[in-house]
């Protein structure tokens, strides 16, 4: 059984520590917090696990194999790194870290070492996403067109990151799953409207080079909340919502198409059937942590590997970069090789 | 009874004709169109109008008080100052004209000889933007923050015109009307997937002097028609959503705002009771012709006048100049000179 | 080209001989109505049609080949009875007449005479009806269990006929259509909440031999409209809601069923896909009367034929005495006998 | 502080285990289930308490001062017997007993003990039924016309209880708590779709003597889930739909009315304003288990007390009575006198 060590037991840590037990395929073996607080809590639900405040000293136990990391953004490096370099398998949250420089070296770090890394970009997991991913995958869209995203709610403000951090790193999670190739340039406005607070509100255009187009509009300071999707393809358009409680992604037969008569390039439309397909109910967190555990067994890669994050993370900082220019775009590249 | 003459009795100028019967103050004298099957049905359902295939003519008509332009963009400027310096009072279709500076050389027309220019931006007029005009007029909703538009549905893709031209210009008059400042910039980004069709999408980023941030999500290839906009102020929230039948106007008493005490600034929400008032259902096209004939009467300015008309035009012109370059943001006052 | 013969301009009656006219197979010989003003409005859309106040004058001329009755309720079965004796095919407004046995005397001298006569249900004819008859023909819904209907809005109160006899006689005519099979008996309750006003709310449930029910729930008093209406089937279940503008039919792949081994009589659950096929944007008015037209040419019998019509009255007339009876069951066999 | 004995730890158990200790003013003290695997689930989440497989010698220890019974309804009357003449204070799930009989006797031993008696109807207790009962406390509604209730979804079919006592029962509470004033009586319709089980569906009308009138849908075989509540009153109408995470109450100011000139009897129409109060998010189990403590602690009444408790069996009981007759209406008064 993998024996799992969990750093941090503040707002997402609970869940890592619960899916890890409800797997039936590892421990939890060790419990990290500097917070005795949080560790009290911990004992409570975990009497099987070890406590400390000490988590380097965590990091080093040899009975930890892996460990989870769900502590603030800006320590996913260093906290990640020492993990790698004890030779401990690593789980860390989203973002992976907070400069592409920085992940992109623990990437290299497992890669030299053979171990598994994996950020925890749980959107991946959802049966929606998933569902998304193979229609996408079966050619079913064509084409894809647009990527057209609003993530808005009221609240929570974030003291550290910016909203684009917080909310927009789910959208690029997503579309570096579905889309698969990178992107070239990204086009960001953003703007705070409380003093002392990071942005709360962001539109980013990112930009492909196969001339699809993708918009994110995340906000924290907006009256409902909103998740909502569209995916445009030159076969078929889907509607994400994932606000619904039922048929959280409709699939629409429709389009418009051009002419191919010179003389007559009319557009025409298809307007057909609708289709939801039925979605599994297993929670994402416990296929992500299933496919974590099972890359520690097998060597293969998990499906949100630190390539991935370290993508997510180019685009994170092309994003914060456009914005401080009021949406001149930037290129992913060009950051790709600076990085 | 002021005597009008439609020029065009296509899509639209059936309904100006309609309209200005309906509203008891006006007589349809004459209508105008180079199609003869398009007077046909003018005929049918305007036996007391004169009907002539020739605009010019009826332009020049001394029994033609003024003149309603329903015609294709790029003929709007042509005829509204032909009627203008035949000394007609013009309203005409949205967008005013397809250049700024065309559109300036109607205001001056307009104005140099005390003629009525309007422009039809019907929105302005319906029951749902008045009562958000009356919100923020009355302070309710405190500082504005953002207003965020989704303006999207599956055509009708337009030859001549992008969904710039064709949606977005709806929503700059809605800003223009309700914001009352003027822009500083807009950033944009716009994409088209049909061949020899112009953009079918765009996202539109309006900057305001004020840290104001508007967004415009205009697509003519979404799999279902959304017509939604999100206004933030520092005191309530709107949701506008114009396909509810019920409720397009909902009134949140929510918000966030930040601590005071240099100690402790977190962040506090305000989630209070949401209010949707009540709506006339008077048909907006009724009310802007009424307006319009009220002014020819009276002399005082239409809602809507050229000045509007020519804001409108000059946010469309940079939002069409940012667009070709992949989001950099066009100055929308450096525009302002140079027109 | 067959002669119409309008009888009653008021709300419906302009609706019967515009789309008589669009059809292109018929033309509007005459109107007839008691109120000058009905007919001056009457002259202005049908300048061809000859007008008249004496509705007997209209049925009995000879250059009339068929009579559409647009008339109050009271008045169909003497205005229907007239024309089908003067040889005219008849189509007449729901309800067919005010009582089983003046409907069953309609459909008497009908079938005498081998006249057509119509029933105007126009929901029978709505894509989405049509749809829905669709998949129970082909089986896909399986054995009917249940459909249950909420019809409720705000008005328009009726001074001469209850909610049921103005909106429970779609439900009854759409059961009818769907289920193929009579009913045995009704149970209804209904309440009144205005001095000198009919019924405005009422609940009936319809029952059928083969173990099925029906449900119906017509309200003139609440705050929105809804026009919802669920359908149980042993395979697939439907939602139809007329109010959303897309996917107004919805089929659910779900269930229930209970285990077959006497040991274990656990139910299990299909939650399978939903599908919402695309609908046509034919108005089911013009579908109606092109019925109406091609059964004259033809002689086949209209979908919504006299029997059909009559079946309905008698569910009214179940209906409204068995809320007198608060609820006790009325047999529809007896009432058929007894008409 | 009060000490809580629970006995039964299926289904609803755990959910009055973990409530009652977050209230901090109770302790878990026992639980019982004859099942060791709910047994070990407690002792995981509550290792505080003490477990037994004996509830009868749960109910005797001198330690519990108050039993909370969520154990099958066919048990309900003898533990709750068991509890009350322990002198234990009683929470009973509901329905409080499985005949009006049983629940009368209960009602009466806890009066002859003055013990604190209370049904756990939950429902009561949310902030959207709170928020509805100051409203017409405070005759915000006017005049009570109807209560319409739509309950249905797929699934959990009971094995030993229909959907009438296990949905309805839901409505019934609502009802008693919100209108105050006793039904006369009820006519039910319900079928049974499938072999061996329980009724899944039913249609209930529930008559008062004002002339109120109430109606509940109640299906396990729906396609979705629909909780949703019309209320009519004379000044205003209520929609509450308990599916919705925002504005589940909307208070909606229209109606019709009547002229009162006996001349002129129109009905006239009012459409003003919708009002979404803002809800407490406070969980209502946490409330109404609060309301027990405070109940014993002061000896004042529970709101949903025992007599509460026995209305809603009568109801119970009448609904069963009638859906067996096909809708023949039962008297409630004959039945209270019977029991």
């Amino acid at each position: 059984m993998i024996r799992i060590g969990i750093a941090g037991y503040g707002y997402w840590g609970p869940n890592l520590a619960r899916a890890t037990a409800e797997t039936g395929l590892a421990r939890v073996e060790m419990i990290a917090d500097r917070d005795p607080e949080a560790l009290r809590r911990a004992a409570q639900r975990h009497p099987e696990a070890r406590l400390t405040q000490d988590i380097a000293a965590m990091i080093a136990d040899p009975a930890v194999d892996a460990v989870m990391i769900a502590t603030p953004v800006h320590t996913h490096h260093e906290l990640a790194l020492a993990a790698l370099m004890a030779a401990k398998h690593v789980l860390v949250e989203k973002p992976m870290a907070d400069t592409a420089a920085r992940a992109a070296r623990l990437v290299e770090e497992a890669a030299r070492r053979a171990l598994v890394l994996q950020v925890d970009h749980t959107f991946i997991h959802t049966p929606a996403v998933q569902a998304i991913a193979r229609l996408i995958g079966a050619g079913e869209l064509g084409e894809i067109y647009y990527y057209d995203s609003t993530r808005v709610n009221l609240g929570l403000f974030q003291r550290d990151v910016s909203v684009v951090w917080d909310l927009a790193v789910h959208d690029f999670a997503i579309l570096d799953h579905l889309l698969g190739a990178a992107p070239v340039a990204i086009s960001a406005s953003s703007a705070g409207f409380l003093t002392d607070s990071p942005e709360n509100m962001a539109h980013l255009t990112v930009y492909y080079d196969s001339g699809a187009m993708a918009h994110l509009n995340v906000n924290w300071l907006a009256p409902v909340k909103i998740r909502q999707t569209l995916i445009g393809g030159s076969r078929r358009m889907v509607i994400y919502d994932d606000m619904q409680t039922s048929e959280k992604v409709k699939v629409y037969d429709r389009g418009a198409s051009c002419g191919t008569n010179p003389l007559d390039r009319r557009v025409s439309y298809r307007l057909g059937d609708m289709h939801a397909p039925a979605l599994s109910s297993k929670e994402a967190l416990l296929s992500g942590i299933e496919d974590f555990l099972g890359c520690i067994d097998t060597g293969r890669r998990p499906v949100t590997d630190g390539e991935s994050g370290l993508r997510v993370v180019r685009m994170l900082e092309a994003a914060t970069l456009s914005s401080r220019m009021r949406g001149i775009p930037v290129d992913i590249g060009t950051l790709k090789e600076a990085s």
